[in-house]
């Protein structure tokens, strides 16, 4: 049922993100070509299970955010491959961006993805101005200079760096990858009347997940195969990373993911929304991030 | 009294900026540096003087638009500089941000001033939503895939390429710059009530100083004293790329943007406003634009 949900939401936004992009220019290619490449899309089904049981918020709105969201991911993903940065030759199994497009043309498909992420959402056609404002204000902050840009500089730091915390690398992937699933969720909400209490639960409940989620990927990093991997899962050893895995070992890897996710679930289970549903599709996912095998 | 402004521009501009940006992490002296560097700030200036003579739009609004612009601009500035782009070492007298900072910074720090622009204007305290949404859908749409990243990747392709004719060129400058100077101009006027016919002059009077801008450019490029110019005048040699001076040749260069000037100014001069220190203002940049001698 989940992985229904999931197969439907890839469908719906990688149409909608293949239309957006275009394909009439270099760097439109260069831009369809990594957000196109096979993904689970987490971060549009959290948009979307977040969003979907707010009455007055229209479904292609939730679409149009899921889409900001992934190219968002997409651009991060572009330049953190780049040479100068992680220097990862593969993703998802295929040749990075810089591979196939060119260095030049790699950081500038990034770049016009970061470009229209924004587009898309100021130029939703069922959104108020204001429900656009708060979209744009979480994302702006997700992505930037205190947000995911930061967590990606601390990461390059931690090469090579032995003297790595638990702490140091919970701050890396809260940045780095938690910021951005936080913001999904978030988003999905920009309509609700839910009140503070209650949206500070859901914020907390994000962040929990988000972390779950990156801990996750550094265990599969470590026990996942290659193939189902869909990157080179050598890349963080050759670049002697600090990994979670690493500092605190396996078993406490996997001990804290599962506690987190338990955290996160008992919050979100006090949050009152008008509707059930909602609970249960963010509950279901939360679940699939602990328990996905690549 | 041109100087006058500019130079009060550029104190309010920069002092928001370095205010917006802060210095606690390294991303942000990363930023910080490039966006302080000395410079005209012309593209703030054309949103201060475009917008200025509407009474319904707060001054601190459009310091806040003028910084997004800036901001806008100096990421691409680092970014065209990064040794896989234009490989400048040099930029506005001082060494370019990846020289100091190091590739990896740069291209986050590029990133991160992207994200940033579009928050400062969604963070605005006095424009309404709507405002914003129009000041951000005229941002993401000049700075994309189809504006300036755009102009970014034609200007990389026409290196070594001895084919590019004048209109290609006048395509490149259009796209890489003119977008920009025009986003700057419009706006200004996101607040104003001018009718449909006076906005599509003012669109028009900004397209045809962009690509005054930029011819400018090209001949100071060649004629320009290295001193005075900031930056290493040989770099579009030493990529041999196709000038618009070396196409046209030098007197058809400087016929070519002193006639788009008068027309812009004729187009300007036809558009009714409520107030005609808006207009004075605008011609004294569009001059400055072509007078400058750097």
């Amino acid at each position: 049922m989940l992985q229904d949900f999931l197969s439907s939401v890839q469908t719906e936004v990688k149409s909608r993100i293949k239309d957006i992009i275009g394909e009439s220019n270099p760097i439109e290619k260069s831009m369809a070509y990594t957000s196109m490449l096979p993904s689970k899309m987490v971060r549009a089904g959290l948009v979307i299970a977040s969003g979907e049981a707010n009455t007055n918020i229209d479904k292609s709105s939730l679409v149009n955010m899921a889409c900001a969201i992934e190219m968002m991911h997409s651009y991060s993903l572009i330049h953190d491959d780049l040479p100068c940065m992680d220097d990862d030759d593969i993703r998802r199994n295929s040749p990075s961006n810089h591979v196939v497009f060119g260095e030049a043309n790699a950081v500038l498909a990034g770049d016009a993805l970061q470009a229209l992420a924004f587009q898309v959402i100021a130029e939703d056609e069922k959104l108020d101005d204001g429900q656009k404002i708060k979209a744009i204000k979480l994302l702006s902050s997700a992505c930037g200079k205190n947000g995911m840009v930061y967590g990606q500089h601390l990461d390059i730091e931690n090469e090579n760096n032995e003297h790595t915390t638990q702490l140091d690398l919970e701050q890396i992937h809260h940045l780095k990858t938690g910021r951005l699933i936080e913001c999904s969720i978030l988003m999905g909400q920009i309509s609700s009347s839910i009140n503070l209490d209650d949206q500070k639960k859901l914020e907390l409940f994000s962040q929990k997940i988000g972390l779950a989620f990156q801990i996750k990927d550094d265990v599969l990093d470590i026990v996942g195969n290659i193939e189902k991997l869909g990157k080179n899962k050598l890349s963080d050893i050759k670049n002697d990373k600090s990994t979670y895995v690493k500092i605190v070992g396996l078993e406490n890897a996997i001990e804290r993911y599962e506690s987190l996710t338990q955290d996160a679930l008992l919050l979100l289970r006090n949050v009152s929304y008008d509707n059930d549903e909602q609970t249960d599709k963010l509950e279901n996912l939360a679940n699939y991030i602990i328990n996905r095998e690549s």
